[in-house]
């Protein structure tokens, strides 16, 4: 069937299969239509190039003018990289234009549709909504609250352990199970690990997709500078790491790692405070953050609420162990009325292992 | 998740949406993709312009060297109305290529493939083959057959009448069930009707979809030229109109009609073979025809076996009438066992509205 | 788990697999639970003995003082050939009655409720009352209208036919198909064909199920007496044969007929009413009539609103012809606005075969 | 639909019913069947009492004779409290039995199949087998090893917790959850938990489902007798309390719990064996332990393989805390390759709580 529901879903598709290749900006998606004809079709591709909307038209051409175009997002208003999208849809002649959400940033904010209306551009607003906010549900936490859209992360047995009690770890869940969680490296500007794990399990913390894919920026909580020098990270020129520490640190250890390419961000007090760092980190950019590493760490982001979405994966198997460590560590709370309540979105297979995508029931 | 399989899916739905704009070229997608990052997408979008292949090259630019193509159908291999997509796959240093499923035109048919296998291009086969082919059946019967891809019709209530025995019969499905039988004129070359409903319903037998959509060739079956000269058909200029006549009618009246724009193609019979007309719409590249009115003319195609997928509407209602019209009428079979059998592919619901799709069990 | 529900589903499950076996009664099951534990469960299973809660209070014993008593219908209040359910359930000291449905039998209508609150039995009402409602509907029609439940069936192709334009129609449906229309003869008390089916196809209308299965009573409509003397209903001796007939017919031919055991029904007119025909079967104690036989017949039950239930078997095959006979015939509606609108209640596959079932959307 | 298939349905149904209520005899339903008319149905209700045989052959009566039956269990050939039910089927004339599964208990196995076989009857095995084999999951499984079938239940947050790092459990599930959890209790015969457990909650262990249900024994751990005197379990007087202890303990300390009524029962050694205390409780026909309470216990019976199921409720919540207690405690395992592989039977919900059930992947 063709309606404004199967272009929108068309448009949809296009920008849901280039998460993670699009930040700092959203994923949008296109379509171009004349009288039952797709013109044109696109997805803005990567910050710094055009957006949906001109890789549409372009391929549209001449035929736009009089067509009606799909888009997933508000478009632009405002002078940018490229010039504003609103104005070329009106420049190329376009009478209609479906809108599935409008654009929370507030340099656009409306701006857009208004532009479109005043030109004569009959708009159409919220179909498919829903799914196109979900789809940019970190850049538009970004866009409101100036700080990434965090991710927590865990791998456990059915039990709740994430290694033995001697802390042997390594592939607890199987092979999908760790592809999808590279698909959500892939889908994130920054990946968090504490400085344990560093220390622990000298990761990588790359994407490593069959098809490849976008690795994080490596992010580091380290509050008195313990990483070692030799770590893999340090020397793989992969990814950029940025290493997160206290205020007290001496600058001849920070000058360490900065000759091997790292970053050394300092903290205003000794100890970390985690809404500070989640300030510097959206400050630099960093619309999504994957935190992945270390119960100690995921403790925190629990007992300070922050965080939007929690995915856990489950294999199988029991460990067992009073002392094998879990997911979320930490000093946890005291009374069982401030745990924290999720909504629990989907619960999947991914291989033989669970997968359990949940997030807060109210937001933070 | 992105591997494979969600890239041809992607490649698939920029095709699926292009059904019906095409012809007589089939729907292709494509997708560039190099480590995990889409450089480009496209369709191809109508007869004599750029290819899938080409749009989704263009998109990627310079980056495509080293990168992977991902096509719903083997790239040409042919000096056609563009240059072979093949070569320029392989100029543009593309270095894999996954490809849905082979191209059933002998003019291609695994050259394609073969020509970049030599240029060292590295090929994968039968990627989302199934959805693939039934989405092209149509042009791949074609190819096959040089005869164009018969759809049957019909619209009755639960009972089998498509209308009272005093012959009223407007408005038996509801707006969905409608509104998909203007979806499949869309994607159909031709729509044919017989010159009894033409007198009796005066149809325009036109797409008309909120979006538009592209109308059919109409195609009259008149033996003995009695369509009547002020037919809404012959004079709304929508689309061509082709009267199938015998070979005995006077030149005069044949004249009459493509004085009004008509087209009248004689047999080389007094009566109609349906087999001849079906071999002369495919001489004049009609790929697929959609058999929507009339009862007598269904019943000569289901008895000569000509058709190769069946769409029946049912309303919730009953009508009864011993004499109440049937959709499939003509003189029928003999004997219960020469019936057709047919495999059921879906039943959905269309609204209220039953929509039963089927094709042979054994193709003709 | 063990609660309301569940031991009102088991009393249900009891009840359901009895269909067919309790006319003139309706069907009914029984649990009887004390502190999680069952102490007895029953159905009623024959007409004349024992009610489902005397089944249940039975094998309950002594202990059922104090229990509760799960029932799927209102228990009966009257003396019958039994004493009343209700005066047992005080009796046997009850002291919770939770009832699916109440009894829309005049003689019962409440009574049995107002009895149990009296003695001071806790009531609970209408657990699982939709399931319960829906197992007794030919029951509680008869109660309401006095006339059978009518059950239309047809056996068609895809196209609507029910034979070949030369009237060869066997096997039309596979054996699944088949084997749910002898389970549809067991669970209704009579079956109806009217006397050109009974000349055509010599049927014995009788349930042939891989277990047995109760045969309903054969219904003829014979306006004129013409059923074959020879035919094979009248020799089987399986079940009775009645032959619904005219006013006007000779005494003599009755006689023919009754002397082969067969019942000779005269309406008063000389062509059959439906209406009374209904109504001399609704005195005759006849709950549910299924109206297999013949496309005339069924198209007069359409035309008069005549029906509560159809179900339709469509077999995946194309027949075709314009006098191929269809399912419903007769002389039909003439316009189509007065086609009866049913809703669909299921679709679901037979074997390869479809089975619809639907009922009128508006009860006559 | 009436066949072997359906009939044996409503005997599983009947059977599924009595979880809970006829230990330590097998749930078994039975139902009486003649030319498609159900005569009887029944299922044991409680050992000492009637088998499922006798009440469905009691309720068919003398049309018992030609009759066929339906049974989940192979009938028992051996004079017990009852006679022989092969002997009574016999003997009341049934002509053709139907048996979803043949009884693995030594003193029946295939004898009374044997029986029936020689005295004429025809047989007819491995109806709905699966199902009936998983009714009867812990009997078979007592009668092969002698010992009970352990189910090990957990109720967690989704990150694996117990409880909060002070200790703080109460109400971690909601309430459908808890009701499951009693559901459980009901259809064990035994439940167990630490000694722990028993001073830190002092918990009842009873089954408190809205219509009642069967309490189990509670069993405590207590290696060095340490149960509070007052703990509400010694004074309830609801159900049997057995106290396991180690050999050294002073038998004064023994009289004090055995004069409050509960039993003390000495293992060989001053620590506890599972393995002994889970034969002792062979012994005593205990065919069913569910194990409820305190994290060191289960991990005991994970460490030791000694569990054939695993029920886990997880709560949509984060408590977080390093130290927070988790479900499955101990000692646990070493090696990450040492954990036990589970399948998961089923993921459900519990109102807003997940459920997962799974059993070890291989039996121990
Ligand atoms: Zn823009
Ligand atoms: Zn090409
Ligand atoms: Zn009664
Ligand atoms: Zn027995």
């Amino acid at each position: 069937m063709i309606n404004d529901q199967s272009y929108m879903k068309l448009a949809l598709d296009l920008a849901e299969n280039t998460e993670g290749q699009t930040s700092p900006n959203p994923v949008v998606g296109a379509v171009v239509v004349k009288e039952g004809r797709i013109l044109g079709m696109g997805a803005h591709l990567k910050a710094g190039t055009e957006h949906a909307e001109v890789h549409a038209l372009a391929m549209a051409g001449d035929e736009a003018a009089g067509a009606d175009i799909y888009v997933t997002l508000e478009p632009c208003s405002h002078y940018g990289k490229t010039p504003p999208c609103a104005d070329t849809i009106i420049n190329k002649g376009i009478k209609r234009a479906v809108i599935a959400t409008s654009d929370p940033n507030p340099q656009v904010a409306g701006k857009g549709i208004q532009k479109l209306k005043e030109a004569g551009v009959e708009v159409v607003l919220e179909v498919e909504k829903e799914r196109a906010d979900w789809l940019n549900r970190k850049f538009f936490h970004f866009m409101k609250a100036k700080t990434p859209y965090v991710t927590l992360k865990s791998a456990t047995s059915l039990d709740g352990k994430t290694a033995t009690v001697t802390g042997e770890s390594q592939w607890i869940t199987e092979k999908e199970a760790r592809e999808d969680v590279h698909y959500s490296r892939h889908t994130h500007d920054a990946i968090l690990a504490g400085v344990e794990t560093v220390k622990k399990d000298n990761p990588s913390l790359t994407t490593r997709l069959p098809s490849g894919g976008a690795h994080p920026i490596r992010v580091i909580l380290d509050t008195n500078l313990r990483t070692p020098l030799q770590a893999k990270m340090l020397h793989d020129g992969l990814a950029p790491v940025w290493i997160i520490c206290g205020s007290d640190n001496d600058e001849q250890k920070v000058k360490q790692y900065k000759s091997l390419g790292a970053e050394v961000i300092k903290m205003s007090h000794s100890s970390i405070s985690l809404q500070e760092m989640l300030n510097v980190l959206g400050e630099r950019n960093i619309q999504s953050l994957y935190v992945e590493g270390g119960a100690t760490v995921a403790g925190s982001f629990v007992k300070e609420r922050a965080f939007q979405e929690v995915i856990m994966y489950m294999a199988p198997k029991l460990i067992g162990g009073k002392d094998a460590p879990t997911a979320v560590g930490g000093t946890g709370i005291a009374n069982i009325n401030e745990a924290i309540a999720l909504d629990i979105i989907s619960v999947e297979k991914a291989g033989d292992d669970l997968k359990i995508t949940a997030r807060p029931k109210e937001a933070f």
